[in-house]
């Protein structure tokens, strides 16, 4: 993983990604220790700058810093001097000044990540920008289904629901592409993106013709505002097309499995009694996110020769 | 203490009601040191999920959890997925795949504690369900009153106002009869629960008359809200009737103590003088709060044979 | 610093604002450390107790006793029992009965902390008051104007802008003239207070006549509040008259440095470029408030002789 910061799944390129995937089956094994805890980053500090709020999130990226013995610091931006009008760079370089090795970015603009690696010296994470790059989701994932499938090379991944506006969506395309997986993007046509010609993959609009055909069915969240901006007619018309029901189910293959980043609308995408079938591996999602975000702050935080035997031999 | 959780001071019985209190005389001595930390729990992670605000709670269980070393997750249910509409049950699936040991769980519907014990394998403690229970609330109570008055059996404790709505008031009922003390609830008819057959305990409407009889007088706080539902005419008369004035304060047996869970509306149902008393605890009642969570959290996720030595030696 | 608190500039004298910033220079040294920790407060904790919402100055406090070894716990006031009419002096004995070494307070009324040391043992510092005193940012900014220009003393230092509701501004000019510095505010007269006979002050309505004459140029944040209460015509013009443009910044001498206690309202009291030019040393006074802080929460709460070798060389 060369570079400073992690900003898009596009950086990493095919080895970068799988070098963090490698990395985090050490990461996998701590978090399963009586103490899951090593000191590789004691003394480094980690700060949330979330302009949205996103609880699973931050848990997650602030569970993987304790765990490496890093401090982590909070800025709820909602309750914060951002309110008073302050921008975006004058925040950041505030929290900054006060001693701060990595920050991990949330804002509902698509790019702040990008401009606050040129306004700070610290290392900048990307957690979601707007409707643009999640990376650290697309490396769960993808290490989710190395996990279960043994590799994501080749593998026939579906990805159902609004693309559209989904950061998810578009850092999972391009990690799962990178590892030599083959897409298939299924929406309605208002809920896909205006221009898809340079994306790498497979459009359709009839889930029933592709979900035999598949390994992974990845299922996106369903917004209702969707609905009130007339891109989709109703839920229950959504749910018609779209959602993976139980019926649905029956035409994956026996070991295909069911994947979705949460927070999870069942009766909606999902149905309830799909979310909670062993081949929906949600959970697993969520488990491998914090090994994950470990092995990502690890190599940006903590990559010094000496800290490394620490990890791997303790 | 048997068992993975504390959802019901019911399940503990006289027995482990016991068995906590004794433990916690081990945790206020450790509460007193200089360095107020032991190692019991080091590497364990407790997570707070809380859908009703309730600082105080969570800070003296934070406390408590910080004191024998463990890790500490905060979910903020106001601002997280729970608006998206996720389900409780996916909410704590996702906290528990992200590693935790033990849930705090705050709710106000009675009996969610007891629905998330089926859907995760972390220990579960109730930390109030609507107007259901609130065990902590009731050990730390009891443990006060039995360092003021040296026991609690055969005491007789008087619990004021607002019984129909209040967990604090089930919880402690069973808890103080289970001990052995005689328990009179006084209320106005509307603010008592329509079944009463099967509470042991006297009912009284003349707080005058009951007060001179008692060991203990335990305050409930008076919510407003109970007004505009015209479950009392005002707060002034109910304070006429039911409040603990100065006056009614001469009443009590010169040894008597004065409780009240917090936070207290003075000038409701306890009197601002009154609340200043060397003989009202409310502060005590707080202090042994935080031992008594760490001596239910030693017992429910410590009790391995090898760090007690630490704890009772250290 | 003699005392247990931390309440006012003026309870320090300049012989105590002087050890303060003595100690400073050890933890802006303990600062740039790889591992920014010292144990000088291990088992002490530290709590916030901000019924104004202000994430920079808790950030920093927190940041000062997590180097320092202290556990920090938060009340959020604005979600706590504060909004169910408990009153602040049931709140502080509550927190301090969890026990608790010191109490971080920030309110919007004047006085407060100082009621606050009436009700409870641990030591209080003043994090700000309605519009009466804010010590440990005065401090700061004595500290970054010593580190700028060698001393305090001597020093023509304008504070400009709206006095009339800044505590910045009262703890400032206490701080500034004990430390032998000659202060001129510069103002509108309906932003002055309405009585200034005891301040030790020049006063000025024009800003280009002071800017030649002064090393330091202090900006105050302007509220818009202050258009609709008619104290400004508006923003555009109170920018014409006080705000610090390039234009301005061409009159200061050479060396003079600009400073502001953030968040700064770029392109009101400050234009956008000039907060960006190297004599803005506003990024200063944030990292240095960090270390200032530290120096005074181990003077109040680590001044134990066998502490002090662990912190100066460790």
């Amino acid at each position: 993983m060369s570079g400073q910061h992690l900003l898009s799944v596009a950086d990493l390129g095919a080895d970068g990604i799988d070098e963090i995937l490698q990395l985090t089956d050490t990461f996998v094994e701590v978090s399963a220790r009586p103490i899951a805890r090593v000191p590789a980053l004691r003394g480094k500090t980690v700060a949330f700058c979330f302009y949205e709020d996103s609880t699973r999130t931050r848990v997650s990226f602030e569970t993987a810093a304790k765990r490496l013995s890093a401090d982590t610091v909070n800025f709820s931006i909602a309750t914060s001097s951002v309110n008073k009008g302050e921008s975006v760079r004058d925040t950041v370089e505030t929290i900054c000044a006060m001693g701060v090795d990595a920050l991990i970015v949330r804002h509902r603009s698509a790019g702040v990540p990008w401009q606050i690696t040129r306004w700070v010296d610290a290392t900048v994470i990307n957690a979601g920008d707007g409707g643009h790059e999640h990376p650290t989701q697309a490396l769960l994932d993808a290490y989710t289904i190395r996990q279960e499938l043994g590799s994501v090379e080749g593998r026939k991944i579906a990805i159902v629901g609004d693309v559209a506006h989904s950061r998810v969506a578009r850092s999972n395309v391009a990690a799962f592409t990178a590892l030599g997986a083959e897409v298939t993007l299924v929406a309605p046509p208002t809920l896909l993106p205006p221009r898809l010609d340079d994306w790498p993959v497979e459009v359709s609009s009839d889930l029933d013709a592709v979900l035999p055909k598949v390994d992974v069915v990845y299922l996106l969240r369903m917004q209702k505002e969707r609905m009130t901006e007339s891109l989709i007619p109703s839920l229950r018309e959504y749910t018609a097309g779209y959602g993976l029901t139980r019926r649905r189910v029956d035409l994956l293959a026996d070991d295909a499995v069911v994947m979705h980043p949460g927070p999870m609308n069942r009766g909606v995408e999902i149905a309830a009694e799909v979310a909670d079938l062993p081949r929906a591996v949600v959970t697993n999602q969520v488990r491998n996110g914090v090994a994950v975000r470990m092995a990502v702050l690890y190599l940006l935080l903590g990559s010094g020769v000496d800290l490394k035997p620490e990890v791997v031999g303790a």
